[in-house]
């Protein structure tokens, strides 16, 4: 079983010398040709909607290569499934967004066999660790810990990530996809919209998320000015049946309560007909616009 | 001259030994008494639109008394000026907004000595600082270390003070003042609004201000279920000829840039003028709400 297999299997993917790098450039010598399909990558993808958007992009295009990013690659039963039935169309690479010479290895990485990017989701978010982090029920509970490692992983991480993917993605723009732009696609969520919020609570998340809603804005601003081929978006995608939404399932109706697969194909057809003029939006899975 | 007097004569006011503790407490015996007037606290009164508060406030009503804090009372010419003046009616606290115990220890001296707080301005911010941090005109310079300093000091210190400040506040609501509640009055910004956004730029600044306003609303919705006599705003100052604004007025016109006096004479009567249907909401110095 490929479970099995002693991590370092996993770890060759990550691996950025020289001699690696130099297979990998012939292998894809013509990358850039628009006949070989999108480069995507996927940060947060051990588990959850990130592992079930690399599943999903990898199986909707056979010339689709998916990079998948996580903290610890060897843990990741779905992603070593995946590499399993996918081989070299899924690159797997260690990615901590807490360490940003993580991300610009990534980004070195990634330059150097594809030479670009055309899709970048931010998949990671963190809500709750046992015994670490809980979502604050009340101002009584709010600890700095819990904020600072919300802003940091929530907020800092991904736009860190799109700093250094921004060349890669300038490069890429819609080349080899039906895409007339490159995509970067940050899962947000709806409890980050401040002028939504009616219930209070969960004070790291909500104002984590709403710093990244404040960074994507701020960037694709950015990326309009500067006219590059870039469309970034914040996708906010449902309750959905995951680890991360587990312990807070009780309250909500259980046909409120989407699938991995429902969620992200919804998600992916925003993704996939997104027009210029919706650079800096804020999309729930349905499409209807989230307001900030 | 006052300047030159010992440290130690304005750290005297933070002192928290039970001999002041008790000493204090006989003075202001009666200090819940709605004839003895409100009780402020203004936090990052150093110098700017702070300082400039606790002026007002206590120009405003001779029955005010103010509490200032900021990190290091004996480092403000202001404040020791203002003492000089006003003597018993001001009183400074050192409090650093990083650091959460000294909060703790404001919060408990001034339960000590007047039991209630009527108003609670949160008027730190950064936005830069020689050497560390200067407001990103680019993605390329977005960093982490500014992005995490912005937040612990513009976001987690303000909701780490509102936090230890809520049981004071609920004891005084609008008791001794002409409000009928207590404020929580935090400065934010027009450039955290994410639907205002129309420039860019200044990450940091800008996203730690907009999980201030997520913050301040979400703390608002638990005051109002609970029935707290207090309402929570966020306010915007306009640009101001302050220290803060300084490097960036080149490029405003002279005639768009407040003086202190006149923005804060605003702001107070915004604050003063405040209604329970205003909890949540973000108002510029004109009285006019900003868009999330």
């Amino acid at each position: 079983m490929m479970l099995h297999l002693p991590p370092t299997q996993y770890f060759f993917m990550a691996s950025h010398s020289p001699r690696f790098l130099s297979l990998t450039r012939r292998a894809f010598s013509s990358s850039s040709s628009s006949s070989l399909g999108g480069v995507s990558m996927v940060q947060g993808a051990s588990r959850g909607i990130g592992l079930e958007f690399v599943k999903q992009l990898l199986e909707n295009d056979d010339k689709e290569r998916v990079i998948a990013t996580c903290r610890n690659p060897s843990a990741s039963t779905g992603l070593i499934h995946l590499k399993d039935k996918f081989a070299d169309r899924l690159r797997i690479l260690p990615l901590d967004l807490t360490v940003e010479s993580s991300i610009e290895a990534s980004a070195l990485s990634i330059k150097e066999t594809y030479g670009r990017l055309n899709l970048l989701i931010n998949a990671s978010g963190i809500l709750s660790i046992p015994e670490i982090m809980h979502p604050e029920t009340t101002l009584n509970k709010v600890e700095k810990s819990s904020l600072m490692l919300a802003y940091e992983v929530n907020a800092v991480g991904p736009i860190l990530v799109i700093k250094h993917m921004w060349p890669l993605l300038k490069a890429g723009g819609g080349n080899g996809t039906g895409r007339s732009t490159a995509v970067v696609a940050s899962l947000s969520a709806r409890v980050a919209s401040i002028g939504d919020n009616r219930l209070g609570g969960w004070h790291s998340y909500r104002s984590s998320k709403a710093a990244l809603n404040q960074l994507s804005k701020t960037v694709s601003l950015e990326f309009a000015r500067k006219k590059d081929p870039i469309t970034c978006i914040l996708l906010h995608p449902g309750t959905v049946d995951t680890d991360l939404s587990k312990p807070f399932q009780r309250n909500i109706a259980p046909d409120k309560i989407f699938s991995k697969e429902f969620s992200v194909q919804k998600l992916l057809s925003i993704i996939n007909n997104v027009k210029s003029h919706d650079n800096g939006k804020f999309f729930a899975w349905d499409g209807q616009e989230i307001p900030w």
